[in-house]
C-alpha cells in the first residue's frame, strides 16, 4: 500500500473573488491510494484560510503514506490512525479518504455511494451556481453564463450589496442564496438580510465573523432567512458550540477532513435538527463527485466548483440544467479525461 | 425479495427482574429477508414497555415486508421507506434492519463490521453482566454466576439497594455499573449515587423516571458519578431534548430500530459530547451478535443478554471471560444451531 500525489493546478475561467480574498489558479493536487492492484483518486484543495497551501499539502501527505499499512475497509480506525499521525491538514487528508473509498467502491464493484447506502437516484439533485463578487457591470455577464442553472448563490460582503441583488434582480427572479464569507458587522447583517427576505432570498451562509458565535445567535433572533454557518464550522467538533445560533451548517470535505467525518457530521447535524448544505472549494469532478455521493443527506447543494475551471481534468459527475449526473464506475466513477 | 418470520420464544435461566417488571420468557422473532439467493438474518425482541409484544411484532413485520421490492444496499432510503410504512415498532423494524446488512455482508462476502468500518480487533471489547433483582439470600449465587465476568451490571430500584450493593462487595470488588431502570425519586437518587460512588461504581443508568428530563438535570449537578440516559433516549431524535441532563445514552439496537439508526446515534451522540454505552434486550446470539458490529464505537458494552437464556439457537458472538469474540462468516456470521 502506497500514495503517489501531484501538483494539480486549475486555472479559473475569471478570478474567483469573495469578501476577503481572491484567486485566478487553485493550487490543488491529484492523489493516488496504491493497493493490491487497484488504485484509489483522491484530490486535495488547500486553503490559506485553513492554514493549508501548496506547500503544507505535500508533507502533510509524506506524513500519512509513511509506511501506510491499513485495511483500506476498516475506515474508522484508519481515521482515528490517520488523526494521530497530523492535526488539521484537513484537504490532504480529504483526499487521502476519499481515494480510499474510491478503492473500496473499485474492490467491491460498487459505486460509493451505494456502498455507502445512500440513494443518488431517488430524487433530482440540484446544485446552485455561484457567482463571486465582481463590478455591477460585469454582472449581466456572468448572471447570463448561469442561465442553465436554476439556483443562484451570490457572494456579498462589499460596499454595494444592495445593488449586486438589485441589479440581478432586474435581470432574474432565480431562487439566491447568499454567502458573506464573514464580511458583515451584525447591525449591518440584520438589515441586509431582511431586505433580502424580500428579494426571494432563501438562505444566508456565514453573515458574520467565524469566532463570533454570540453575535450569529443575537442575529438569529432578529431576522427571518436560515442562517447557515460555514467558517464557523469546520467538523462535528464544533456543532455543539453553534447550534443554537445558526440553523444549519455547510460540510466541505476539505473543511472537515472527507467523506469519513462529512457523514459524521451529517448525523450529527440532523442530531441537533440543523439543515445541511453541502458545498466546495475550487475543485476538479474528482473533488466534486466525492462530495457529491453525500448530496441526498443534504438539504442544499453548492458543488459548482468544476464549472468554474477553464480545463477539467477529471471527467465524473455532471450537471444538466444545475441536476447532478452520476458517472456508472464503481468507486467515485471519476476518470483522467 | 421477501420477509418471512416465525416466534422464537427464548426461556430464562432465572426470572429476570427489574426495578418495574420481570420476565421468565422472551416472545422473540427469528425474521428472514431472502433475495437473490441469500438470505439475512434478524431477531426482534420486543418489549411492552416500548409498545411491542408477540402480537405487535407479526402485524409489524406484514407491514413491512408487503411488496417489498428495495436495493438492498440503499440503506439510507429503505430506513426512510420502512418508517413512512409504519412508526414505532422499533424491534419489527431492527430484525428486518440487521436482516439486510447480514444479506449485504453475505453478498459482499465481508462481516457486517468491515463493511462498516469497523475494526472489532483493535483492543478488547469487553461486556458487563447482568444481575437482575433478587433476595439477598440468593444474591452469592447469581455473582458466583458471573465469576467469569469482569464487569456487574447491577439492577436496583428496591427497599434495599444499599444491602444488595453491601452484599455484591462482600463477595468481589469488581467494578459495578448500576441501573436504576426509573426506579427512584430525585433525593432518593442524590442519597444513592453519591453513596455507591463511594462502592467502586462506575455509572448509573436511568436513575429518574424518563420523562423527568428536568429531574436528570437536577440531579447531575449534585453526584459525580456518571448518568446513563436509557429509557430516556430511543432514538437520535431525543438527543438533543437531554444532552444537557445526562453524561451518556444507551443505544440499543431494539430500542432504536436497528444498525441504521444505532450509527446516527453514535455520531450524534459524540457530537454533543455524550458517552455512548451499547446495550440489549434479552435477545439470542443473533440479535446480539447484530449490536456487536457496533462495540467499538461505544465506551460501555452490555451486551449479555444471550448469557441469561435456557438454550441458544443461535450461534454467533461468544464471550472469553467476558471478552466479545467475533464469528468468522461473512454478514453478521451467525447460524442456527
Amino acid at each position: 500500500m502506497f500514495l503517489k500525489y501531484q501538483a494539480m493546478p486549475l486555472a479559473l475561467k475569471h478570478v474567483f473573488r469573495v469578501a476577503a480574498s481572491s484567486k485566478s489558479i487553485a493550487h490543488n493536487f491529484r492523489v493516488e491510494l496504491h493497493h493490491d492492484g487497484l488504485t484509489g483518486l483522491g484530490e486535495a484543495a488547500p486553503s490559506r484560510f485553513y492554514q493549508e497551501d501548496a506547500n503544507t499539502v505535500p508533507i502533510a501527505l509524506e506524513k500519512i503514506g509513511a509506511g501506510l499499512d491499513l485495511d483500506p475497509f476498516l475506515t474508522q480506525s484508519r481515521h482515528a490512525e490517520i488523526a494521530s499521525r497530523l492535526a488539521g491538514n484537513y484537504a490532504a487528508k480529504a483526499a487521502v479518504d476519499m481515494a480510499f473509498y474510491d478503492w473500496i467502491g473499485k474492490r467491491l464493484n460498487l459505486p460509493v455511494w451505494k456502498y455507502l447506502g445512500i440513494d443518488v437516484h431517488q430524487r433530482p439533485l440540484v446544485t446552485s451556481y455561484t457567482i463571486g463578487i465582481d463590478t455591477l457591470e460585469r454582472l449581466p455577464e456572468k448572471i447570463a453564463e448561469a442561465s442553465a442553472y436554476p439556483i443562484l448563490k451570490i457572494k456579498l460582503g462589499t460596499e454595494y450589496d444592495f445593488q449586486i441583488i438589485e441589479m440581478i434582480r432586474s435581470l432574474t427572479n432565480k431562487p439566491i442564496w447568499v454567502d458573506a464569507n464573514e464580511g458583515w458587522q451584525p447591525a449591518e447583517a440584520q438589515e441586509k438580510i431582511n431586505w433580502l427576505a424580500t428579494q426571494n432570498v432563501e438562505l444566508v451562509e456565514q453573515p458574520l465573523l467565524a469566532a463570533d458565535i454570540a453575535g450569529a445567535r443575537w442575529l438569529r433572533e432578529r431576522v427571518s432567512l436560515p442562517l447557515i454557518a460555514d467558517e464557523s464550522v469546520k467538523t462535528s467538533q464544533d456543532l455543539l458550540p453553534i447550534h443554537t445560533a445558526f440553523d444549519g451548517i455547510n460540510i466541505k470535505l476539505m473543511k472537515c477532513g472527507g467523506i469519513t467525518e462529512a457523514l459524521r457530521m451529517i448525523h450529527g447535524a440532523r442530531a441537533f435538527g440543523l439543515k445541511i448544505m453541502l458545498g466546495c472549494f475550487i475543485e476538479s469532478a474528482l473533488g466534486i463527485t466525492a462530495a457529491a455521493q453525500l448530496a441526498p443527506c443534504c438539504d442544499y447543494l453548492d458543488l459548482d466548483g468544476a464549472l468554474l475551471l477553464q480545463d477539467q481534468p477529471f471527467e465524473g459527475v455532471q450537471f444538466e440544467c444545475g441536476v447532478l449526473k452520476f458517472p456508472n464506475g464503481p468507486g467515485l466513477g471519476v476518470v483522467p479525461t
